[in-house]
């Protein structure tokens, strides 16, 4: 069962703890740290499988409570699984749906048996539990399958975030139960909110269930984010070692960054994505907003030091007039450009620990980019 | 000054005057009869231009109105010209933007001068003559230029469609004497609505100034089919033989045969990417809506008979699935094999005059597309 899934540690920073990693799964090898790009209703949006490969991305994400509203996972099953489906013969990675039933959808009764919420679509009542997740992830298919959990709000007391904790301990115990395919990892989640002696307490809880990866959920949700790196802090020496890491949720360049030199191996953020289709780019000095009258005439890449089809091939003028024209093209050229920026900076972080410059590489990497 | 644009009849048809032929441009050699996908905007929505040439686009066709309002044609200028603000090295057509001011800005004013019309953007007041048509199009750079023209709409009597031919040729002539550049052909638009002597009169007036092509503009504006024929039976015999014939905004595949058949060379029609946009697809067995029930479980591709990277890769149940969850990517998709399948329309259609098997194409290709 274990052979199917394998993590080699090529090099950790003495300094930070930085891991440098390849995560072996039935879909391919993952050289580790990684940015997974998401792809929540089973496609990453405005972007191509084959330009996505191009961009160096090394796995998606598709999130479990989506696909099974829509198409249903039954219907992905019958389709030959997530892969098959969207296209993605490289690694995925399925969300539990936790995170949505207790944000998107409308609550309706959380229980210690599993959680009753209405669809955002079309407001059916449907019910959650660990067995019931475990289902769907099975059914669709990725090769890492998070468990179902109960991701606390930022401001919550302890005494809330304790007994979300407690849920969570419980559901991991009826998810690895439930869960039998050995063609999938299944990674516990650690939450806890922001009391360190709860984020301690869960993670001794997942670690049982650590066999092939473990998760740090429910940061990156409206705290500031010196608190998310107290958090990590806390976790860092008490994670286990042999296994990947993955920050949920965590996308922008400096958490990455911080990320990274706490120990984190993987990470997935919508924000990539998201920011592009609203006509942002991220770069090697800083983000673009690209419509901004001072690029009516720029007649540059938007980032220089970019090899991205949309930086080969046009300009900040161009691309402002897309947004301003209100074309598809600008979330199409941005999300290109912007998933490549992070699976680089990804890759030349993984260099920099290889090489023992990480140090340096932040601090380079800040002097350009800035603190925004 | 002839000699960068040159069109070679390979072969005729004898039965129905359809040519094959290859129309010689500064940008590349178009093989005709030939589709061309619309990118209004200085894009084809929702493909990338690298993905436009593997659809087997050989040309593309931009719009005056459009880019003269937004970004601007002197920015367009600065940046190079538009093949290289668009990233599209091969040939380009623009059209005048008569047609635009006439259907979709707020008309104001249409005088022999010109036309004095209100922006579909911002309202702002502007002033089009065929020398400043003339000016925007050749600071846009394509290689072939349409003149300014007043296209009457459907309905409108004979005394009203004679003005506007009239119109029409005095400003042919007035953009003939404006248009200086040799890299840029200038194809004058035969008018003269849907009335067969009106239509002779204007392509009297059209063929001194048809050097290097000769447009048809003003039909498919609302017609029944029969009576646009009908129009192109009355103007076949009288039509110059040694230049490229195009038909103006005809591009479902009915029309584009029975356009073929005579004797047209070039087409360009916003349906492939229009109907993309709404969930259907153009198949060899006919209009596929892809939102339809039936397609649920359906996990065979488009048309198997295309080999576009969506009918290679994806199943219409995805299709159906990114329709139904509003996803950017069902449009990217379905606009490749739409385009895809319009190219390959006309490839074929060209191998049948080649072969002197155009009849036996024509009824073959009903037989299977049926009649919508």
């Amino acid at each position: 069962m274990a052979e199917k899934f394998s993590f080699e540690i090529i090099k950790t920073d003495p300094e930070t703890g930085a891991r440098a990693g390849v995560f072996h799964t039935p879909h391919g090898d993952i050289q580790t740290p990684v940015y997974m790009s998401v792809g929540t209703q089973a496609t990453v949006k405005g972007v191509l499988p084959k330009d996505l490969k191009e961009a160096g991305s090394q796995i998606v994400l598709a999130n479990t409570y989506h696909l099974y509203m829509r198409p249903g996972h039954e219907l992905v099953k019958k389709a030959g699984g997530l892969h098959r489906f969207m296209n993605w013969d490289r690694p995925i990675l399925t969300d539990s749906g936790g995170f949505q039933v207790f944000s998107l959808a409308k609550l309706n009764n959380i229980r210690d048996e599993g959680v009753w919420f209405n669809s955002h679509i079309d407001g059916s009542k449907h019910f959650f539990t660990p067995e019931k997740v475990m289902e769907i992830e099975n059914a669709l298919g990725a090769d890492i399958i998070m468990q179902f959990d109960e991701c606390s709000e930022y401001g919550v007391d302890e005494k809330y975030a304790a007994r979300a904790l407690d849920r969570t301990a419980a559901w991991l115990e009826r998810c690895a139960a439930a869960h039998a395919n050995p063609e999938q990892a299944l990674f516990p989640i650690v939450q806890g909110n922001f009391f360190a002696d709860l984020r301690l307490k869960s993670l001794e809880y997942a670690k049982p269930f650590a066999k092939h990866g473990i998760a740090i959920g429910g940061l990156s949700v409206g705290e500031p984010k010196p608190l998310m790196y107290e958090m990590l802090d806390v976790l860092q020496p008490a994670l286990p070692v042999d296994v990947p890491r993955y920050l949920m949720g965590v996308g922008s360049p400096d958490c990455l960054i911080e990320g990274v030199m706490r120990g984190i191996d993987m990470f997935d953020c919508v924000l990539a994505t998201r920011i592009a289709r609203n006509g942002t780019a991220l770069t090697s000095k800083g983000k673009v907003v690209v419509r901004n009258a001072v690029y009516k005439e720029d007649f540059s890449p938007l980032d220089d030091e970019c090899d991205c089809y949309c930086c080969k091939n046009y300009s900040k003028a161009y691309l402002r007039h897309l947004v301003n024209a209100g074309e598809m093209l600008s979330s199409m050229l941005l999300s290109l450009h912007n998933i490549t920026f992070l699976n680089k900076l990804m890759r030349d972080m993984r260099q920099a620990i290889l090489d023992g410059t990480l140090a340096e590489f932040r601090r380079a990497f800040y002097a350009k980019y800035g603190e925004n």
